[in-house]
C-alpha cells in the first residue's frame, strides 16, 4: 500500500472541498447570516490540513487498484466528516452523529434526513446540503480529476472505484478529458433545468437548490413538504429532468458527437424507459381500480410519473405521501428502489444494466441445464458480455444483499417494525431517501439510535461507491505487503 | 421430449400414491370414520389411471436432463392435485383451492395451513396431511426409485431434479441403492423418534403424526396450538430430531460405513451447527436483555432452541408465538428461514452449503479485485469447487429472488401489510409454514385470495424442487425439437 500517495490524494480532495465551502459562505454573506462564518472557518482549516497532506508528493508512483479503492473510500468518509462540522458549530444540527448522517446523505445523493423542520435552517446551511447532492452526483474525485493534472494510471483506478455500474466505459481515450466531458454535460443540463425553473416563476434560490438536488438525484429540498407545493409545470420539469439525469451519460456523449443512431440504440436506456412506463401504467391502473385517484386523471398521472421518476432515479423527492397507496403500488416502488437508474448516471440503486445482465445470466443457466453441451453467450449493448463481468455482477448483488441483511439486523435493535427497518435500509443503501411507514415521505430518520444512524451512514457510502471500495478498505488483506 | 416415457413415469408415481392412500383409509377404518372411503375411492381411481398410463412402456429409452426435470415437476403437481381430492369429497375442506394449498403444503413439507380449526378434522384426514410431510421429506421419486427397477440413466436425472442442495453427491455407485439407503436411514431415524415420543407418554396416534411431521421437516401438527401443550421432554426430543433431520444425510451414510472422522469433518454440518448455536445464543440474550424471558432461563432456552430448530430446518412447529418477540429476534428467524437446512436433508430453504459457497465466492471476488492476476480457488468440504458450480449457485439464488419478487407483487393485491406479504412468501417458498404478523404462529393462510393461494402453492413446489424443474417445465424451449 502506497500510503503517502493516498494521503496526497486525500489532501487534494480536502483542498477542493474547502474551496467548494466558500459557496455557502458567500450565500450566507448575501443573506446576512452569522452561520456563514462557520463555513469560512472550516474551509480555512481544511485547506491548511489538505495543503500539509499534499505538500510533498510521494517518492513512489506505485498506485494500483487497491490504492484507488482505498483513496476513493477514504476521500468520501473524510469529505463527509469535515462537511458536517459547519452544521455542528453553527448549531443547526446539535448531535454530531445527526450532522454526519445528514452530510453523508447529501454527498451520497441519498436525501434521507434527520431534520424535523427543514425550513428553520439558515440559507447557507440549506445551500450546503443541496450543493452536496450536486457534487456527490457526479463524484468528487471525477471533479478533482477534471480540474487537476494528476498522474496517468491512477486516474483510471479512481474513476473505476467512484463511477457507477458494472464497468467504466472508456468513452474517450483520456480519463481527464472523460472527467471534464462528464462535468460539461452535467453543468449544461443543470443550467437548462435552472433556467426552466426560473421561467416557471420559481424564486432563484429555490430554483438553484431544486436544480442541485435534481441533477445529483439527491432529493434534498428546502421545504418541509418536499415538492408538494410546486406548480404542475415545475413538477413536470423536475420529473423530466430526474429521469434524464438517470440516463447513462455515455448516451449524451454519443449525442454530442452526433452518433444519434448509436445513442438511440443504447440497450440499458431502452430498458430504463420501458421499466418507467410500465411502472407508471401499473400504478395508475392500480390507483384508479382501487379508487385512490389523486384528483383528476391528469393529476394522478402527474403525481405517479413524478413518484416513479423520483424513486427509480433514487432522487427521493415527493409530491404526495405514497405511503398511503395500496400495497401493490408500494411494492412496485420498493422494486424500483432496488432497480435504480442507469450505470454511469448520477442515480443509485443496483442499476438497470446489472439487473438486465443478471436476468440474462439466469435464463442462460436454464438453457444450459436443458442442453448441457450448448454454449450460449450473453449479449448486452450488442456486445458479448465476458464471463468475468457476469460473475462480478452476480457477486456484487450477493455482497449487496449481505450488507443489507447485516445492516437490517443492527437497526432492528431499535425495535421499529419490519417494514420500517427493511425500507430504511433499502432507502439508504440504494441512495433514495424516503422509505415506507416511519421513514415514509412524511416521516424522517430522526428517531433512530446513534448506532443505527452510523450504520445507515455507512450504507449510504456503500451504496454510492458500490460496495467494493468500502469492502476493500475494511479487508485486512489490503494492508498486507 | 420423450412424452411417452414421462407419462409412463407419472403413471408409476400415481400407482405408488394410490397405494400410500390406503394408509389413511385403514386409519379411518380403525377410528370408524366415514371419511375413510373417500380415500379408498380416490385410491382405486388413481391406481386405474396410473395403470393405464404405464401399461405400455415407451419405444424409445431416450431420457435426458429435460425429461428428468419435467417428470419430477409434473409428478409433484399431479400428486398434489390428486392428493387434495379426498379432502374435498370428505367435505373436510370445502374450497378446492384451499384443499390444493393444504396438500401442496403437506407434500412440499411446508406446513402452512388454511385450516382455522385443525382439531375438528377427522383422524384419517389428519393422517394424510402429516403422512404427506413424511413422504415429501425424502421425495416421492426417490421413494419410487428405491422400490422399482427403473432404467439406468433416468434415475440419475430424476434424483438430481428432486434432491436438494447444489449437487447430488454420489454416495454409493448405484442410484437405486442410494435411494434405498436413504430410505433405510430415514425409516430408522423416524422409528427411533416415534419410540422416544411413546416413552414420553404421547399417545400412539399423536406420536406417529408428530414423527411424520418432524422427520419430513413439514410441521403439520394435529393440534391448534402446534406443540405448545407438549411436555418439556417431548419438546426437547422434537427439537433434537428436527435438527438431526436437517443434517446432510451423507453424514449418516458415513457414520453407517464407520467413517466417523469423515462424518465429523463435514463442513456443511459444522456450519449448520455453528449457525444454530449462534442463533440460540443471540435470541436468548436478546429476550433476556429486553425483559421478554419465557418463564425460567431453562424454559427460555427450551423454547428458543425449539423455535430455532424448527425454523432453520424449515419444519415450522411452534411452542410459543414468536411473532411477539423483539424485531431483532424476529429478524434472526427470518434470516434462518432463508438459510435453511443442509443440502441432502429433508429440510428446505436455500441450504447452508449454498450460503457458505456464496459467501466464499464474494470474498474471493474481493481478493481478485485487489490482486487481479491472482488465482484463488474456492474450497468446500476440502475439495475445490468448480466454477460451474459457483455460477450455478449464484444464478440459483438470483432466480429464487426473481420468483420471490414476482410472487410478492401478486399477493400484494390482497393489500395485506408488507411484513405479512414478505414473510408469507418467505415461509412458503422456503417450505417453512408460519411467517410473521397475519401468517404468524397463531395465524394462518385462510384469508388470502384464491389467486394468492395458487401463487403460494406454486412457490412451495418451486422451493421444494429448487426452482429449476418448474422453470424448465414452463420454458417454451423445453418442448422444441
Amino acid at each position: 500500500m502506497n500510503g503517502r500517495l493516498v494521503l496526497y490524494m486525500i489532501g487534494r480532495v480536502m483542498q477542493v472541498e474547502s474551496v467548494l465551502m466558500l459557496l455557502p459562505f458567500i450565500t450566507g454573506l448575501i443573506y446576512k447570516e452569522g452561520d456563514a462564518f462557520c463555513f469560512l472557518i472550516v474551509a480555512i482549516c481544511e485547506f491548511l490540513v489538505g495543503f500539509l497532506l499534499s505538500i510533498k508528493k510521494a517518492d513512489s508512483n506505485s498506485f494500483h487498484a487497491r490504492e484507488g479503492f482505498v483513496t476513493v473510500a477514504l476521500s468520501w468518509i473524510v469529505m463527509s466528516l469535515i462537511g458536517s462540522i459547519p452544521f455542528i458549530i453553527a448549531n443547526e444540527i446539535t448531535s454530531p452523529v445527526d450532522a454526519i448522517f445528514e452530510t453523508v446523505s447529501g454527498f451520497t445523493t441519498t436525501g434521507a434526513s434527520i431534520l424535523t423542520d427543514i425550513e428553520a435552517m439558515s440559507k447557507c446551511c440549506l445551500f450546503w446540503r443541496s450543493f452536496a447532492n450536486w457534487v456527490g452526483g457526479m463524484g468528487i474525485l471525477v471533479f478533482v480529476m477534471s480540474l487537476m493534472p494528476l498522474m496517468g494510471a491512477q486516474n483510471m483506478y479512481m474513476m473505476k472505484a467512484e463511477s457507477t455500474g458494472p464497468s467504466v466505459g472508456k468513452l474517450v481515450p483520456k480519463v481527464k478529458s472523460t472527467a471534464a466531458g462528464l462535468y460539461k454535460i452535467y453543468c449544461t443540463m443543470s443550467f437548462v433545468l435552472f433556467l426552466l425553473l426560473l421561467i416557471g416563476r420559481m424564486d432563484p434560490f429555490s430554483a438553484l437548490m431544486a436544480t442541485f438536488a435534481t441533477a445529483g438525484t439527491g432529493g434534498f429540498g428546502i421545504l418541509n413538504t418536499s415538492c408538494a407545493t410546486f406548480t404542475t409545470y415545475q413538477q413536470v420539469v423536475i420529473t423530466v429532468f430526474m429521469i434524464l439525469f438517470g440516463v447513462n451519460f455515455s448516451v449524451y456523449f454519443l449525442i454530442i458527437t452526433k452518433k444519434f443512431r448509436a445513442a438511440f440504440k443504447c440497450e440499458e436506456m431502452r430498458w430504463y424507459f420501458a421499466i418507467i412506463f410500465a411502472a407508471i401504467a401499473l400504478i395508475c391502473f392500480d390507483l384508479i381500480a382501487s379508487g385512490n385517484m389523486i384528483g383528476s386523471f391528469g393529476d394522478t398521472l402527474n403525481h405517479v410519473s413524478f413518484t416513479v421518476g423520483s424513486i427509480i432515479t433514487t432522487t427521493g423527492f415527493s409530491t404526495v405521501d405514497f405511503n398511503q397507496w395500496t400495497e401493490f403500488s408500494k411494492n412496485i416502488l420498493v422494486i424500483l428502489m432496488f432497480v435504480g437508474a442507469c450505470a454511469g448516471s448520477t442515480g443509485g440503486g443496483l442499476k438497470v444494466s446489472r439487473m438486465v445482465i443478471c436476468i440474462k445470466s439466469v435464463s442462460k443457466m436454464i438453457g444450459q441445464s436443458l442442453h448441457p453441451k450448448s454454449v450460449k453467450i450473453i449479449r448486452f449493448e450488442d456486445k458479448p458480455v465476458e464471463h468475468e463481468t457476469v460473475r462480478s455482477i452476480n457477486n456484487y448483488i450477493l455482497a449487496f444483499i449481505g450488507f443489507f441483511v447485516i445492516s437490517m439486523m443492527i437497526i432492528s435493535l431499535d425495535n421499529y417494525s419490519f417494514t420500517t427497518n427493511f425500507t430504511a435500509i433499502t432507502a439508504t443503501i440504494n441512495n433514495i431517501g424516503p422509505g415506507l411507514n416511519e421513514v415514509g415521505p412524511t416521516g424522517n430518520f430522526a428517531d433512530f439510535s446513534d448506532l443505527s444512524k452510523i450504520v445507515m451512514s455507512l450504507d449510504m457510502i456503500i451504496g454510492r461507491l458500490e460496495v467494493y471500495p468500502i469492502l476493500i478498505l475494511l479487508a485486512p488483506s489490503t494492508y498486507k505487503k
